[in-house]
């Protein structure tokens, strides 16, 4: 049921999330393209009137901004947030509470130094997360500078207890929990380890509308990295899902857990893959009482993306005529010219929207083909499109019998991503490749679950020297053990297999492949560096996480656009209040014992009445 | 004369300047001594009840200052910067003019979103200069989240026009200038070339009390890598030197220039050198009409460093004594303990002094002694001295001889720092020895000026990539100049020497120069990025630009300590005003055609009549 036109009681939220500020900042064309989509989200957001802005997590591409990428949102955030529009809503749990991680643990709006009419609210995502000296974040900077509200960092590794931010805007109840990116492996284990717990105020709870902001990997999977949505505590009324790029904005009912999911997307395309192609959104959420709308809010300013599948052996193309090269290039250049055409009908007429559109064609080249040169091809769009370099990428098809063949199809693998890839999570693929296989890539040294998360590292994160590192570091502490056993030459094997096997699945594996992920980072981000301060944009496509999992699109959606479809009585509303029984399934405990964190809510109750 | 007590129209700064932030952050024991010192000189600040802060550079160590140095220095702004208290006078120059290189061209205090009590005015130094992407420098961060006013940047590498600040407080008129750290050599060359300008209010000029805030060179020296102060133009009142490290902030008089010259030195001591073991201080200039005080405050939060030379000639130790080792070294030890005592008795009281104090042992081992292990020696005061590993500086009397010696004597001199490099500039004495020196150390494909400036950006800017990186850029260059001319084998020495000589002198050499320095930059910073993420904490000793300098201590002094020798009747002020033709001498040239800059202070003249 929709609620009614904007009133006193409505809170209204705009949603956004992976903005991914930063990305590609070296490339002439594409350098601005994050900051400009950010822009034009504060202005929705400004014109729109939101009560605050509530970002998803990834706010930046990398864990070290630059300079300019830093400057330039302190910049939008300044002209943006700040000015004379009173804030409409209370705030009314702890604030030294919520944000006990910030050396400042307060509200930027409710500072009497800095003048903030909108304010912004985000957690951290995997690209931004805590490290380093200090274990802060780029979001610590903009929360001491007064210009965002940081909040859902936890410190424990062990133990995870969410405050939610109580906010109320007249008899409207908003209870607000945030968790910023946690490894999900580690963040698996705590929930199955029930040590996640959600706090509720002791108070009135079934009047609060809870929302949850998380950024985690979501598609179903059989791994433990990523996060089932059954794990999440039943009582939240709407989940927003960070981190997963493909925007699936309109709210997903989950019937088991009687809780909507809405997944509003990046900002930006930060891979060129299936998912990244639909229409990139914002939300406005507009919460009344236990009800809430989301409208969807297309972006008008992000680079068009158009992604195109080519089958050779489908069209009419002879792989046995004698100047079948030139007929295959000539066929894709229509492809793409196409394309443009279809980039040029549907530009959205915004003057920041830019001209020249992201491009990409897979092309199965299974039947006998041959690839071309894909330079030259790229070279004829130099001043058309905005990725001349990679537009097109071979493939062929049945990449699963990849599995049975020898070694160097891995090597392949890396080279050209086959389509399943886009389904798979990685990291898997290749642990399953390593488990599995009869043949001599079986692994002795080093661990499948290593080398899985070396390449998911590289592949998600751009994080170039992963498998290097993690190679060296499983080297270099089998060596050390060998050495310090002082191992007989032919007992060696059964050595390195005993230590392999000692360190497998235990917490000492993830601690290396941790240690050997930040040597990486370390790496990477000194090589970012000296591009930085290189003229030659060499521009590497970061394959970021990208949710068009087939898994995922099997399960019952609630596609009502915002018509909810429970909760709007208060006898409904009770009896899903009641139903406590279900803690058993979701390892998420209501704790009464910290009740200093609710105790200013305590102490003003107003609104309990009014509920609709 | 001492001006009457505070009152309306006495304008109180508080000076200080090189504060380093993120100074060997990495050391566990001093890595947090810079951020100590910034917050008791904000303290001071506060304490003092100033009307605004001025720094004269240098705020930040490195270029790009890590995320906990960014945060410390943002949380300490925020702290001490904000709040309710009225700011006590006004500003009459046009802002956007000021501060056009900034995107919010406007005063933080002045903006009603920022909640503003003690402004900060800032030029930038040598280590935090704009660079990169957008030629941002830190702090561009600080001043668009209005935690600072960043002036003094200069765009153009041609020409620099210098428009001032000018603040009122009743009826004391203050043109401040500020000009952010430039090369040296460019600098000066743009003085001689007379491109230097400072402009100056069209009506009343001789109203005004003249401030310039620099930073640069300034020791006396053949070369042009420092500024003379007989280049500043002769209007100026007091000069505020930064980049020295030594503090000289009694001002002394300049009697050419007719103006004052005060150096307060940095708050933390980044070199083991004779200047910085000086006491360190920051200044109250109080100013009221034409005349100013400065008083000097002892920083009590600094580490206490000592320095002290030994000489084992001069002892009773006999160099052929069977255990003169074991004596040499326990002379020394006795040396260093007494050390200890003073420190201990000197230790200020403030708590946030550190307990460990820098000490560093300058031992003259010439006359047959041996030089004992360092490492050795300073294990033995691991728990007492914050600088075990670099305690004691081995060296020889007359380093002079050296430039007759051959060339291994150079490395030699890279490691054993003689006392002369205290008062000479290494990139001189570089350049000395490979152009005098009649041996084959003689330069035929680099340049003696390319060398000298590497190894002085070695030196003192901690470029470890600096020598490797000029190498490599000029051989390259010659390189391919040889490729160009297809030369002959037999010609190559003669076109080696001529494509050098052609270029020596030249713009061309300069822009080589600095473009090798950029990629070292580049290297260096790639390489900071790395140990930062690495554990163990290798520590560099910087030595820093330090004014020990014989040659300007010979000049002539009035360290009448405020007490003003001129200007303080009109009738002088009007005969300096009219002193137009020293314009020659100096080649900084009055312009009246911008008259944009100052229409605000046109129509509003007021206090004019008020001059005291």
């Amino acid at each position: 049921m929709a609620p009614p036109p904007d009133d006193e009681n409505m809170l209204k939220i705009l949603l956004a999330t992976d903005i991914h500020l930063g990305y590609m900042e070296k490339d002439p064309i594409r350098g601005n393209d994050s900051l400009v989509s950010f822009e034009e989200i504060l202005e929705i957001a400004k014109k729109k009137d939101v009560d605050f802005v509530l970002l998803g997590g990834d706010l930046y591409h990398d864990n070290k901004p630059s300079r300019k990428t830093l400057h330039g949102s302190i910049a939008l955030l300044r002209r943006y947030c700040m000015g004379d529009r009173p804030i409409q809503f209370e705030f009314l749990s702890d604030q030294s509470i919520n944000f006990d991680h910030c050396q400042f643990p307060t509200l930027n709006y409710e500072d009497q130094n800095f003048n903030v009419n909108m304010p912004v609210f985000s957690i951290h995502g995997n690209h931004d997360d805590p490290t380093g000296q200090g274990n802060l974040c780029s979001l610590d900077l903009l929360h001491s500078a007064g210009l965002v509200n940081y909040f859902g960092k936890t410190t424990s590794l062990e133990k995870i207890q969410l405050s939610p931010l109580l906010l109320q805007k007249g008899n409207t109840k908003l209870a607000l929990y945030g968790l910023g990116s946690v490894r999900d492996e580690r963040l698996h284990r705590m929930f199955v380890h029930k040590n996640c717990a959600m706090l509720r105020p002791k108070e009135n709870k079934d009047d609060w509308f809870n929302l949850f902001v998380i950024h985690q990997n979501r598609s179903k999977h059989t791994a433990t990295n990523y996060i089932p949505e059954q794990f999440l505590d039943d009582f939240l009324d709407l989940v927003f899902w960070g981190h997963e790029h493909e925007c699936r904005i309109d709210p997903e009912w989950n019937g088991n857990q009687n809780f909507y999911v809405t997944q509003p997307g990046s900002s930006i395309a930060t891979s060129l893959s299936e998912g990244e192609s639909k229409e990139k959104h914002v939300g406005l959420l507009m919460i009344r009482g236990k009800d809430f709308k989301l409208t969807k809010i297309p972006l008008e300013t992000v680079r068009q993306f158009y992604i195109e599948d080519v089958v050779l052996s489908d069209t009419t193309l002879d792989p046995n005529d004698h100047d079948v090269g030139q007929k295959v290039e000539s066929y894709c250049q229509q492809k793409v010219e196409n394309l443009l055409l279809k980039a040029e009908a549907e530009h959205t007429g915004n003057a920041k929207q830019p001209d020249k559109p992201l491009i990409r064609l897979r092309i199965d080249y299974s039947g006998g083909f041959e690839p071309f040169s894909v330079y030259r091809f790229g070279q004829k769009f130099v001043d058309k499109i905005a990725n001349p370099k990679d537009i097109v990428l071979f493939q062929r098809k049945k990449v699963h019998s990849i599995k049975k063949d020898d070694g160097d199809e891995l090597e392949l693998l890396a080279k050209i991503k086959p389509q399943s890839l886009d389904s798979a999570r990685v990291e898997d693929m290749v642990r399953d490749y390593f488990t599995k296989v009869e043949s001599g890539s079986k692994l002795q040294v080093l661990t499948e679950k290593g080398m899985g998360d070396a390449i998911k590292e590289y592949v998600d994160k751009e994080e170039r020297e992963a498998i290097s590192e993690l190679v060296k570091y499983q080297v270099g502490k089998t060596q050390k053990y060998l050495k310090q056993r002082n191992a007989d030459e032919e007992v060696i094997d059964v050595e390195i297999c005993r230590f392999r096997d000692e360190r497998k699945g235990k917490k000492q594996e993830e601690e290396e492949i941790q240690e050997a992920m930040k040597l990486a980072q370390a790496k990477r981000s000194s090589q970012d560096d000296k591009d930085e301060n290189d003229n030659d944009a060499s521009v590497i496509d970061s394959e970021d996480s990208d949710s068009s999992s087939t898994a995922s699109r099997g399960r019952g959606r609630g596609r009502g656009r915002g018509s909810r479809a429970r909760g709007s009585t208060s006898s409904q509303t009770s009896t899903r209040g009641s139903r406590g029984g279900r803690g058993k399934k979701t390892p998420v405990v209501e704790n009464n014992t910290i009740t200093n964190s609710f105790s200013k809510f305590k102490r003003s109750p107003r609104g309990a009445s009014n509920k609709s």
